[in-house]
């Protein structure tokens, strides 16, 4: 499978990294969160060609995750702002950031600490059930074949199409 | 800036992203996340070359995010574990998928629904904040600049370093 079928694959971490997998993506996007909007600002803070930047900006506008606005008339000037979309990709980059807190820390403590505006403290992000509010863990959460990969499993047993490769499908592979 | 500097970065997203930011990576520990383990069964699931994927599950072992187990003697054949520090992703793999499951939806439902064992129910995963327990949103979070990011910018200020490219410490940066 090339890079660019990814999103073939019947799996949504697979889609999403098709939008935000490239190298790069996930920086401009931090860097949006953190308010930069302009060509030039990213640019300065990334350090990467203006022809990259400007791919991956264009294919983020594409995919409807920034949008481009115009800021100046004379001379015609543009900047990226994060969509509805855009901004629903903040739990990634947050969850990212963390891991990067406590996994690749230098004894330095923290590059960035988040104060929550509603209680006031400074916070830790984590990722809890949306039933029982409780921290969510691997051993703690059983994935099950849901409606997309059901239906392209009854396709391929009708012959329709493959059996899409996929890790929940095979029989070999135990979970412990 | 090269991709392979974005660790001298003083930013935790970008020190997450030199270990997990190629192409295929995290793909890979999404299926370590499903039970995969075994060379062969990666490459089913992916179809990239052994070559590739022998680099990245390398790349992975070397930094912490997967251990190499001998299960078979004669001939010797290893399997990929998850670590603490692999596991540790699974926040990062969850909201990926939940942002693929809400934006890259192509009217067939999720590809896969979680069961969360403690309360026996189907569950989506949030982002909420340590201390009082709300959803995490964008515009409710403030960012400040933490302790390694203050010390680079006093040793910058003291001449012995360059001041980091961060739009968190840029005046020309607002946030709205």
């Amino acid at each position: 499978m090339r890079w660019d079928e990814i999103d073939r694959q019947v799996c949504s971490v697979a889609r999403a990294l098709s939008v935000v997998g490239e190298r790069w993506t996930l920086l401009i996007l931090r860097d949006a969160f953190f308010g930069t909007r302009r060509f030039d600002q990213f640019q300065a803070s990334l350090g990467i060609t203006r022809h990259r930047l400007s791919e991956r900006l264009g294919k983020l506008v594409d995919h409807g995750v920034l949008r481009r606005v115009r800021y100046s008339e004379r001379p015609p000037r543009y900047e990226y702002r994060l969509t509805r979309k855009g901004l629903a990709l903040y739990p990634v980059l947050m969850t990212l950031g963390t891991w990067g807190d406590d996994w690749m820390d230098r004894g330095e403590g923290p590059p960035v600490v988040y104060v929550h505006n509603a209680c006031g403290k400074q916070i830790r992000p984590q990722l809890t059930c949306s039933e029982c509010g409780e921290p969510l863990r691997p051993e703690g959460v059983l994935p099950e074949v849901g409606p997309a990969l059901a239906l392209h499993v009854l396709e391929a047993q009708e012959g329709d199409r493959e059996l899409p490769a996929f890790p929940l499908l095979s029989a070999e592979v135990t979970v412990d």
